[in-house]
């Protein structure tokens, strides 16, 4: 299974992961969040199969409801589906949501199996310049490998720069995206949730006894304008989030207060910059270049 | 397979609810919520595999930040899975609540399942009748048979008032439960993920070159506060949800306004401590005083 997932995930890297073998000290780079990037990707299917299922349950809940014969449940029961099932649709946009998180991760994930070889290059040639220098010392392929070694080095540094400045900035976006996909799906079940209870509100469920008739169902009108509210309350919905902030912001803010609800203007700026602070990482000349390369 | 959810579900009172294949005038009472409790059952499963899979995959993420060498991410993405292990957690609790819920509508299902008897007692002895007084209308068993007749009709009038009790009660109260863990797993979650959003802030992504050396990751004890600002508002929340009302009550409420969430003083405290996702929905004062009222 791990080994699967190792597999997939570094498919045509594998001849330079393994060189991982040789020792601890150079880890196999991808491994570890190819594996977490599989598990994202089941996960998700948990929520999509959860919200599919909630809108077949949604469905099922109307049909029992109309087979009661009962007037105000197979009303009730009807637009309460409507409800759960859009609920449903929440779990399953959610779903989506998290993955073009899970997306972004990729990212750092190619781009520690594409400076793996950097670092293996580099590895190669010390090891190979320690081995002469002790079997031949005066071996004039020595000063080659000298050269060889400085340009392997050059190369890994910029290698460990693009890796450093993508890992950071794409953590940040991935989560960032995937905690405004959680409280999306929360704020929009909460509105639909609500709405729903109004629902529940017009069932009369005062006793009968034997032969009693109950007062007629009159609620129909009511019930409609509650699916109504709630659709405009769903459609009217927008993303509230705080923007993510830059270290010296966060203790800044942190110090005024525990508390989290932002909308400030210089936090409805910081949507900018902490938007465009992702884009700075690649528009930096030594780190951009070499980002936008293919990964090899 | 909903042959199969028919048997599991009606188990002993099978051989009552045979006799529904003699005419359509006789749903099988209990069949379409048995298959509705069926599949809630596997929603409620997906919930919890999401559940566990989320609090693996932040496990995964802790142990990648750590194999990173980045001190800042190291740190980061372990406080990080400590959010998203507690968003699982929540999922989890969530799947239970919607156990409970589920368990209200089987006690729906055995109230149905035990009235369909009653019917079709009321029903043979009809049929008998009627078949008698065709073939020999002057048998003195008619007259058995209607004593019978009247005796049956008593029962199935107590028998139908009790379902229609039943259903209207637990319906509301199965959906009750079910609604409130909506609202619960949303808001609980949307205090994490916004917590979560704040360590995000701590890590610094401004690019660097080849060769530089990061500023030292001084974001520690910041970061250790937001967690135990996450839990200590998660210990704090409460419930709020509106309690479910009679038909009257919310005819006046919705006459006063379309929208739920209330926005008073208290809702905006709420808001800030970052309890109630809904800021839009929270901008109508006069839903906020049903939102006291006690649960009748």
């Amino acid at each position: 299974m791990s080994i699967r997932s190792r597999r997939e995930n570094n498919s045509g890297r594998h001849r330079f992961t393994m060189s991982t073998f040789r020792g601890m000290q150079q880890p196999e780079l991808s491994k570890k969040l190819s594996r977490l990037i599989k598990s994202e990707n089941s996960a998700i299917g948990a929520h999509e199969t959860a919200g599919r299922e909630r809108i077949a349950i949604a469905s099922a809940l109307s049909e029992w409801g109309e087979s009661t014969g009962d007037e105000a449940i197979s009303d009730l029961s009807d637009k309460l589906g409507v409800m759960l099932a859009e609920i449903g649709e929440q779990e399953d946009l959610y779903a989506q949501n998290l993955e073009d998180s899970r997306g972004v991760l990729k990212q750092i994930r190619n781009m520690e199996a594409s400076v793996q070889p950097s670092r293996d290059q580099r590895q190669k040639i010390t090891d190979e310049i320690a081995k002469l220098k002790y079997k031949d010392p005066t071996n004039t392929r020595l000063v080659t490998l000298e050269h060889e070694l400085v340009r392997a080095e050059a190369q890994n540094l910029v290698a460990e720069a693009q890796l450093s400045n993508t890992t950071r900035t794409k953590l940040k976006e991935a989560y960032d995206l995937h905690t405004a996909a959680v409280i999306e799906r929360a704020e929009k079940q909460i509105i639909l949730a609500r709405h729903a209870r109004r629902l529940l509100g017009l069932i009369d469920d005062s006793p009968v006894v034997p032969g009693d008739v109950r007062s007629a169902y009159d609620s129909e009108e009511t019930a409609r304008q509650i699916v109504e509210d709630a659709e405009t309350e769903l459609r009217s919905w927008e993303s509230n989030v705080e923007p993510i902030g830059s270290p010296t912001e966060d203790v800044a803010r942190q110090m005024t207060s525990g508390s989290l609800s932002g909308g400030t203007e210089q936090d409805m700026e910081s949507i900018a910059t902490g938007r465009s602070g992702v884009e700075a990482g690649h528009a930096v000349p030594s780190s951009s270049k070499p980002l936008e390369e293919p990964v090899v």
